[in-house]
């Protein structure tokens, strides 16, 4: 677990959105020593009522600049549909507060680069909540790879499908591939070259339900996920193959989330013309090892490296970069998948917006 | 289960390539009283021992051209490596034996057409062994999407992969997300339209051992399968979403394959514009059936379905253009993997080999 | 769902106990709209403190006696550990308060009978928390055995085991097996009869943490419970085998909790001598169904419940004689256990405490 | 694995019983290289044919008199109903032959003993096939153990229930649990002092389809087993608990059938009035590894077993006496079961039969 820094002077914070993951800021805010919760806005009543009987003492109000202009407030977690996502971001940061915006960070890099040079000109945090980078198990798994424990990289390959919840702003690889997307920006250093999507839309006046993503990196490592609002099952499996060993990642797991496979292959040659019928390729299955993970909760981890980033300066685990290089990947899918799959190069994302 | 016929008039068989499927193929035909196992070929004198050990009255021989010439010999089972599909399914219908020949039917449309057509000159009987087709669950499945249970289709999606065997002479396309093909030509009139495919090959002096494709269908159904000759765990899986029930159907399932769930999303209108941050999509999930599936073993019920054709002339379940469908796929699928992905219109395969 | 009572007059409640379970009852009082949260009381200044956060408008206290003799509280939870059941709802009782006490309901039988009386002379209501009795699961199960889906009853056996968490006062059955025989008392009228229970103690200065109960009852029904603290993993799994049908029930599944099973067996006459050597049974194994289940918190249910016989005076689902009868099976399980499975006649209960 | 011997005086071998479990023995026989088989006998015609035609230069009888005079069969198998096998293998002891008998080796320890003896005097091999012995599953629990990898055992905790085959002359103990018994015997060298047992019988005309076993270990370790013939789903898991580290052991799995859990509980003092709430056990939760397994055939390895003995002289893994002791423990079960689990002391098992 991320060390809670012992901090006497503590931030206000404030939350903008009070819905599904709203709350869960708030209530980590709210939990963290270091922080007081000071002010939520929402512009749903309902929500807003939720809020004040929750935090009794915290201001509630249906007007988020009201919250932005607070003295109080030094920091704001921006829990909103995506297509608000820059310009509040960019209003916070413009009012001095650092920033925690859900994923993805923007419609655009353009937006993206935006918002990380305003944080940047003015030393404030920016983070954008890739939340699965604060788990025990995505840190496991970035830890075996650092060590070298997997060999070379060869695939990561996702599953994240379930029944709803459709979003209205964005498809589901701009609401589910982004998990995936942010995980490999986290495991590998490995430049991704192009990308190509496919995907279909089943319920009228919505967007696609139902996609694949693949994302070619440089060298032979491919990645892809397929993502589903409308499956029957609720699945969350990913497999990571390497040249020594492979991880079966599931997070419905309720403890052995990261399984650890000593299988792979052995190349020989054929040792006569009779078994040239099937390849030299010979199959090692050896132990699996699942190791005990950190089960803190994510966003708690996050909020602590929040917290520690805004003392320190330091740079955050999930930076305005990190949102940036997966809003480049995204724009990119969605052109592909206007064109069922067309491959387009990273290099020349269009500027149009998601 | 398919009936036997009783016939009294028995059908020679013969069997060429007798390594991982002719066995299978041979004890079927040992097995069915309209069946005599009457040859068995091939050319590792390992498997010509096996054979003769286990089949101590069928001719064994290492040129299955003395097979194909033995008056004996009324039908062929051709289980060899794909390249040698064609050659050998034309020489024995060639010689008026009716053929099972081994999934993929051959390497080229063109191929499948000279076959078909060969066949229906000669009025023999050529069945490609799409062997899932003869399945209690593939079976069941069909049965509930042409009675409409499922109302539209709207996906398939499947995963299919493990550790080995690597293929010589084909990707992992060729030999694994064929299965799926075959399956989709079943279940569905709907014409295929167009087809995007991705992979990447990570051992050296082999071909691509991971891949995923997709198929667009008329319509809105898309069709997608991953296959992965490199994973760290063997996953049969497949999921089938219509407008009214959706499927499970996973085949490594002892007993229940094939779970049908009575799940879905209802449209309704956004009550108010507070509501309209999350659309009105509502989510029904109600109960879950398994239904009790035939367990005769597929190759069975196939070799009836052969032994029938022979002797009626009826179509047979997995004809020779189902075959020609399936390959047409594969097809256009080498040609955007080679492309990263871009997709290739069904209308429009070239007509260069796989 | 039971549903909400729209009624004005509030029932003042008060939670005794402020541990693992005293919240959840708290949270429900606080959330069901007939009843006010009034007061909650426990000996440990932390849990006071949480307590007090979490409902700033009730009052905390140390002493339980204050609480009882609030006026304003009208029903009182007791969460405590099991050996002070009996004089906390004794005191409630007394004082003219309606009573949920957590499962066991009393050490004894003795104890049970004179809760149940006091409660009965004074017009009280007195419910066990037999908390599963309120999941849409065991009421889904109850319905079909009332509807005779299953046929005759033969057997329940269930698994419950996990890694802790060690009571202090009871062993492992009064802990967990408390479950399944307020389960079983609930699913069936049949009489239970003996019972046989063994175990063993492998912790220095604790109780029975591994312990198997079998309970005979008329006919040859048979239910039988392994309870363990000291599983590697959980499992929360009971078979129910009918003369029809047979049900797994499995708590832990995420949604399909309850699967229906068709199997069963068919009897015949030996053909022959021949088949004399394996018995003329048959088995039927046919279709699976896994009905949807309510899924509204087991405890919000049984506090509508509890509200509603304050009103009408109706007798409550696990009423104090539920209580009574699980703690008869307790009582002689303990006596069976420390004669390593002597059987014990429910009939002869010693009187002496558990 | 079992080395295989590279001998060249073969061994004539017959099988006895040609129903479920002789085909197997006959396989072995037939590939193991040190093994010739040279007759087969069955009062069954159908069984008798599928004989002949499985292995077509064999000798079969329908009078095992027959085989068993045959100067050629120097080893005889005995796969008949265990009411048969005490007279079977005492006639091929006294014939001079070694001997494999299907498990349980007798009906009682006298008959157990007469066999011991007979064998010893005459110097021939007596195995009871204690199958799962020879697994990699339970060779590698063995290691585990005797390496204190697990430390001091706790308590062995067996399902083993599925739908059918009732058994004519045995009930389910002597069917199924007597797999847990022999593996428990070869685990630990622990002796076992006392047994209860209960089931119940819910088909007319049979034995028991249901029952659990208990067995009281020196020290606090306890052994329970639970078998079931009329299961709606297939179970084979058993939990072993160490004070050090505890085992799934799942023969279902298809790969990881042996998990060890680097789990367990630490003991404080308790810190103050408050905390004795609850005790101060701690719970650890570690590491899970499943270990790479030898997949040879059980059967394979366990005739390689009776192989090496007859030419060594050496003691079988799966000896007489390990039948005897097993039978034991059976015959007090039948003995508590006839009780309703009145504890039965090992050193006073009455002498009837089972």
């Amino acid at each position: 677990m991320i060390r809670m820094s012992s901090l006497k002077s503590n931030i206000g914070t404030g939350v903008i959105g009070f819905g599904y993951w709203g709350p869960k800021l708030a209530r980590n805010f709210a939990n963290n020593p270091a922080c007081n919760l000071v002010a939520v806005s929402d512009t749903s009543a309902d929500r807003r009522q939720t809020a004040a009987e929750l935090y009794p003492g915290v201001g509630v109000t249906s007007d988020y600049r009201q919250l932005i202009s607070n003295p109080r407030v030094d920091a704001v977690a921006i829990c909103t549909p995506v297509s608000s996502h820059f310009d509040l971001a960019l209003a916070c940061l413009r009012a001095g507060k650092h920033v925690i915006v859900e994923k993805p960070i923007a419609n655009t890099t353009e937006q993206a680069a935006r918002l990380i040079e305003e944080a940047d000109r003015r030393g404030l945090v920016l983070i954008v909540d890739h939340t699965f980078l604060y788990t025990g198990a995505v840190r496991k798994i970035r830890e075996l790879i650092e060590q070298g424990v997997l060999g070379d990289l060869y695939y990561y390959d996702s599953v994240r499908v379930n029944l709803g919840l459709f979003q209205h702003d964005v498809n589901v690889l701009w609401d589910l591939a982004v998990h995936d997307l942010s995980i490999m920006d986290h495991l590998t250093s490995r430049v991704p070259c192009a990308v190509s999507a496919v995907g279909a839309n089943h319920i009228p006046g919505t967007t696609e339900n139902i996609a694949y993503l693949t994302v070619f990196f440089e060298g032979n490592l491919i990645a892809h996920v397929g993502v589903n609002w409308l499956a029957p099952v609720k699945v969350r499996r990913t497999l990571i193959g390497g040249s020594k060993k492979m991880i079966v990642y599931d997070d419905l797991e309720p403890s052995e989330k990261v399984k650890v496979y000593d299988n792979g292959v052995t190349l020989g040659r054929p040792a006569d013309r009779e078994s040239a019928y099937r390849l030299r390729v010979g199959y090692r299955t050896g132990d699996m090892l699942a190791q005990n993970l950190d089960r803190t909760e994510a966003l708690r981890n996050e909020v602590v490296n929040f917290v520690q980033c805004i003392h320190s300066g330091a740079k955050p685990i999930s930076d305005g970069l990190a949102g940036l290089r997966v809003v480049r990947i995204l724009q990119a899918a969605s052109q592909s998948l206007a064109q069922r799959g067309r491959p387009v190069d990273l290099d020349h994302v269009r500027s149009a917006s998601a």
